[in-house]
């Protein structure tokens, strides 16, 4: 038990900064020694939280990333006075981070989920039920505006299409118009579906 | 000049295996190794026609990739009765293609786009040249259904957002009920913008 220990909040450190060199490089060019540098991490410390692996970390860090990005998506919805409000807040809050992050921080899982689609079966399947997720959450917050279920559905995939998309084109234009487009159409689609519900 | 002089069609065999790869798992995952495999061509005619390595023939195949997809937007554009049914042909033709491929042919370089946007700068400059050109292309197509030209832009991005997007969300769950409700968002869009145009 000499030298190697992981110490309190080591596991917590690896998840962190493999997030960050995720969200940054994607998960092929992120090298467990890199990792374990950014983490300020023993070696070793890897294959004892993660005994399966890069491919077992890359599973955790995304599920923990997933959910921390749907708190934050909660937490600005709870902020905002409605839900078209708490839409645009939410594509301007990434705005501003990808401004903040010289266009490095956008969606913690996307490029993971792009590189590991056709080549890693748990990989894939941890980025689809965080998606899953997400589209629930949206689902559930349109809903709360008064757009039927299927409609709030179909909306979230949208809405959620239109932040992907956009944060490929603003990641490599290095620009935040494309983002902004994106946030009003998907004003402009829920502003359409809500009008019926406030009409009836 | 003996024994690997390339054979003519060599280089674009390699273009064309690489395009390939790009789609299927990205540039960080595709070695060079790989590539002459699947081009069949020997190695050293990488760096007789790339002398510049894995760089410069990321990206041409990134320039070639997206003129081709470029092309094949136009093809579909030109059949089309009009310009919705182009843009629902696009859609439904990206579905068709996802689930041939077993979900793993969707944009030409999203993928790429994603890994070298905070990496490398000769890459991310080609995918955002070739962004630039899809969405000049696509503002074209929605100008000549009588949009005016900053809300055809405008769309433009959002059109091309909901693609993008879609593919990533399609790809990780292996459906394609992201790409249709990307395609109706994207068709709500483009009649809500000719409205006023075919009122006029």
């Amino acid at each position: 038990m000499s030298g190697g220990t992981p110490t309190p909040g080591t596991r917590e450190r690896i998840i962190r900064s493999t997030a960050e060199l995720f969200r940054h490089r994607g998960y092929n060019a992120t090298g467990m020694k890199q990792i374990v540098t950014e983490a300020n991490a023993p070696f070793g410390s890897l294959y004892h939280f993660f005994p399966g692996g890069k491919e077992q970390l890359g599973a955790e860090v995304i599920r923990t990333s997933g959910a921390l990005y749907m708190e934050l998506f909660a937490g600005i919805a709870a902020q905002a006075p409605d839900v078209p409000c708490a839409v645009a807040d939410f594509f301007d809050g990434a705005a501003q981070t990808l401004l903040e992050t010289d266009f490095a921080d956008a969606c913690p899982i996307a490029t993971v989920a792009l590189e590991v689609a056709s080549t890693s079966e748990p990989l894939r399947i941890a980025t689809a039920d965080v998606f899953a997720s997400w589209i629930d959450g949206a689902a559930a917050l349109l809903a709360s505006a008064g757009i039927e279920a299927e409609r709030s559905r179909a909306l979230a995939f949208s809405m959620l299409c239109l932040l992907e998309g956009a944060f490929i084109f603003s990641r490599a234009a290095r620009s935040v118009e494309p983002l902004e487009h994106a946030r009003d159409a998907a004003l402009a689609l829920i502003l359409a579906a809500m009008a019926p519900a406030q009409r009836s």
